[in-house]
């Protein structure tokens, strides 16, 4: 495993941090070294401490693994978070001062002015802002943060990039239904949700509408300039246990026929497709032409839970076009859209003097 | 009974047909005295025929009458249909050819320009159309048709209709999460809603959007000149048994602050609840605080099933506002209304020489 | 409301103290004036405190009552608890020490030997258990402490007493599918129940063998000599909202038909239904003779939430008997049943000076 | 492909149906090459015709394969039968006739004298029933029926049959909790199951006493023995996607400990794990130790949906012992059951000229 990046997870026995462990169970890049949770898990190994609510098992190379404190001491090259916000910050910024790169799926520094908020095939160049990051923060040699968006922003953004880089956006409207995987575990208690819908998710709308306009932002004189058009988002919390939808309008500069939309969104392709990364899917978009489709159930796990289906293209009488985007939330919206993010820094030699010295 | 108009049901062992049964079990001014339902049912008891859905018992003084065909030769003074829409236009038709008052649930009628497409609170001046309607159709003394809107756009005109005739509506974009009961029964296949929601419901959108526009539409010469402001309906079905939500955005021609909003829709009081009709909710809306609210669970059954809950006002990013509406799919969408109707039109004297008697 | 005791609750803004608020909003003869709950609730009003989980709102007499400490100087003449087992036993005994009557759903005191554990329709005769406690305990005049079972466990008792009263238990295989309310807010995480069951609820399986023997058991010298038969329970978890399932095989020392069994569980009636206390049910237990009856959700709410349905009675290969009973698990399970349970010990003068004051 | 069993699918756009096409898909031994179905869909392509319900796409390979009518004259050496069971018994019969061996998921021939009901791990002795039906029928050389089981029958023998062999079983008391896919598509209504349990599957209960005593029976004197001891089924319809749980009471003859059992269960293995069967799980039964295991969600999916999850293994009051089994229904309990046993039949070269062609 010599040629492998030695990795670390903060909040390893939560929903996102589990999905990191079982992304990351046999990739060619990265070998889990260290694990680290919260108090009431430390000192027992991972199979003791971990309360494993994915389908399979708890690969073996992680069960015997002595769950850590997450202070900056892990024996690893570079970190996943996955820490519950509140403490994110801090312990995010301790990680990196040491010189950890920091890979987040917190939303702690999300809109930091000198935070990447990635995506790689949609704004790979914003990791442009390590470089001032570097020049902003006293983090010690190696020690950086980039973030991945809320699970939800990212469904929003893989549908609607491609069409904003073709045909200019001038406004979306977006009403989320999203699942209750996304809130952890044990997240939403299921008298809140068993026959019912659950119409506030704390937080959300404001994550939405302010991390598209960042994503889809000009890097320019160091900083990201937010897109200019007007996001707005309603968030809702729906009975389904992995797979977020959007139900999207949006109007456009111009008027591209629904075919060329279609065609545009299916053709899309970007760096990580280029560069074939191991995470990456090989068409990051599907569109669907069958009345009822995108279904998260049917269609949560394409491209291995990393692709976004869109279907129900179709011109709007108000925005003059809409459409219906799923994830899935877990994985594109958080472990997998982090893995995603080393991946392409790795393969940019952004992730120090570890990675240099694999390439 | 000497003072109750004498009811027929057809349509009367499907979901919304038991819903009648229910809802007029202990009326005023209705009593059932036919049953009709398609060829398998006929010549069978009620409680032989029909496999009640609803909690509680089949109503003890329909269970022994015999089911007929839909055929208008029933003993009753007048009907609620809910027969599915591919026989609705034929059935209906015959029946208020015979003289029978015909209100119905079903959306054969709905657009056709003589034909009333009624919420009592709301446009209940439409009725004027059975005057164009007396003249047009060659319907016997006291024929007529009646309908109520779709189960989806009953809540959205509620929460909007007293907002548009005080500020004025520009455009309205709106996403539902229907509950299941809406289709019928067996309806919503297990396999496609349990963990998972379903984009697709026939005819809903295109009804969604057009049903809005002609009732909130002016009447003037004879006919409705529909709301000139477009209307984007997004549908979805939900796990939900009972109660359809909608997630609304709008633009209005004024800049009321939120507050002034919520007073709009909280003190807003018509018709109905002047006459005190007897399904007519004391409060048509209801505007709740909490930030999570309105929810099926817990909301749909507010003010018997007939009142409408809103929440989540706020100030939108690209229409301006927003807001959360629910109410009952099957009670205040679908057979309350059409009660409702048939009070209103009992209490105007327009239930045709029957009525006239009972006033 | 002079008539009226004054009633306190414990645990006030748990799933089971909302539904103890629910059933005595309109009593005859219960008034709430105190209610009391956990430090984080304390000094709130109700309102406040409450996070309402029920349909319809919070009852407008209780709105504004301050939530106390659960500390024996309420201002109440007895007390209804729906403590959490770990803290109910010192509480109660606290409230009893001061003279208070308890009558408690907690599972804290069900099995010692001087507490009835009280199901009115089955074993009244158990409240003699009364004159032992106050010779046993140091409680002040009037304190005592009544509880009722386990949720489960009074659906299976519901349904099997009668036949042992009749034809002798020789021994009972119970299996459960309870109800996801039965573990309290915010109790089971959706994610744990969501498109899955769960196969192990806490201390159930051993709550359900031991009290079912404990309640049918003869009261004599004393003390409750257990019921002989063993008892079998498997309890499992499944997503619906209330009611409890049971599926039930069962031997008898008789051979009865199947007709014959039948007519014992319909005509059953006891004390409750002879003395018309007001939560009693007209017809505790409901045989249907559908072949997919009982079901949760339309049997849950029969005979006002308690009655128990019982259907699907048949001979079995291995026990003899069986079939599948279902009640409402927070009403006759839960709030229902302690009320009902106080309900006869008034009609009994067993609330002590207060109550004799209101005979 | 030339060594490839050419193979035909009857009834292949159904639930089970779709899974045939799913597991052969990469199969080693086995490629599709005929797909038929009802009237419907005959004449389109399997692509057009099929409403595909599982995650994933339709496979390539049979997307442009015509539907043909389930008429014996299918290119393909065998049939895999999930044909619903009002029209196997006469279609089956005439594939057998006209020389295909018909493996069939169908329950139109499981109880037939001559006809094997196959589990390949617990009685492919069974198998030598095919000699005497070869006499009894008047089957083309090369045709022949054999069955598997029930898809809640194969849970609860997969978990006792060798505690059957070892310990003897005196008497079987089960309950099924079973999936929504059992029922097929559209199959269950989901406004039955949302909220609810459905304690009535039609014929269930009767199958799973039936064939649990054919599988566990011996042969001999050219006929199955029924296993002698009683078995009682009460069969529930729960609201789960994929995933039969069996709560499970057992007497066994002697006493073993539970560890033993567990052993028993654990070191199980057979036939199909010798011959190293491309579908069989290398180990058939997963004994959990977890209190809260198996659970549907968490290990319908183990073995490929073919390993047998238990857990719960405990003793029982009155029976003895008891514990929770738990397979996949669709796979191990049909499709994947079909597919095992034309691999075990191949490696004994029974199915006919064509098999012997391929050893």
């Amino acid at each position: 495993m010599a040629n492998k990046l030695r990795v670390g997870i903060l909040g390893a026995t939560g929903t996102v941090g589990q999905r990191f462990v079982q992304l990351l169970e046999n990739h060619s890049r990265f070998e889990i070294t260290a694990l680290a949770a919260s108090d009431r898990s430390q000192g027992k190994t991972y199979a003791e401490a971990c309360s494993w609510k994915l389908a399979g098992e708890i690969p073996e190379a992680v069960k015997s693994i002595v769950v850590s404190a997450c202070e900056p001491n892990l024996d690893c090259d570079l970190v996943f978070s996955s820490l519950p916000s509140e403490m994110a910050r801090e312990t995010e910024e301790n990680f990196a001062r040491e010189g950890y790169p920091v890979i987040s799926n917190s939303s702690a520094f999300r809109m930091d002015e000198d935070v990447p908020l990635l995506i790689p095939e949609i704004n790979h160049d914003h990791l442009k802002l390590l470089e001032v990051q570097k020049q902003t923060r006293n983090f010690k040699e190696g020690g950086l943060i980039v973030t991945n968006p809320n699970c939800s922003t990212i469904v929003v953004v893989m549908a609607l990039a491609p069409l904003h880089y073709r045909y200019g956006l001038e406004s979306v409207v977006i009403t989320t239904l999203q699942a209750i995987s996304g809130a952890g575990y044990p997240g939403v208690a299921s008298l809140d949700i068993t026959d019912n819908i659950y119409p506030f998710i704390k937080g959300e709308e404001e994550k939405v509408e302010s991390e598209t306009q960042r994503i889809m932002g000009q890097f320019q004189n160091d900083k990201v300039e937010y897109a200019p058009f007007p996001v707005s988002a309603q968030t809702i919390r729906v009975n389904v246990v992995d797979g977020h939808t959007a139900a999207i309008r949006f109007k456009l500069k111009s008027t591209p026929s629904i075919e060329e939309i279609k065609e545009t969104l299916s053709n899309f392709s970007s760096l990580p497709q280029e560069l074939k990364l191991e995470t990456a899917p090989q068409r990051p978009i599907i569109v669907r032409e069958e009345q009822d489709r995108p279904q998260p159930k049917l269609d949560r796990n394409a491209g291995g839970g990393m692709a976004t289906s869109v279907g129900r293209i179709m011109h709007d009488k108000v925005l003059g076009y809409r459409m219906i985007a799923l994830n899935h939330n877990v994985i594109r919206g958080a472990a997998g859209a982090a893995v995603l993010n080393a991946e392409l820094m790795l393969s940019q030699s952004l992730l120090g003097a570890q990675a240099s010295r694999l390439q």
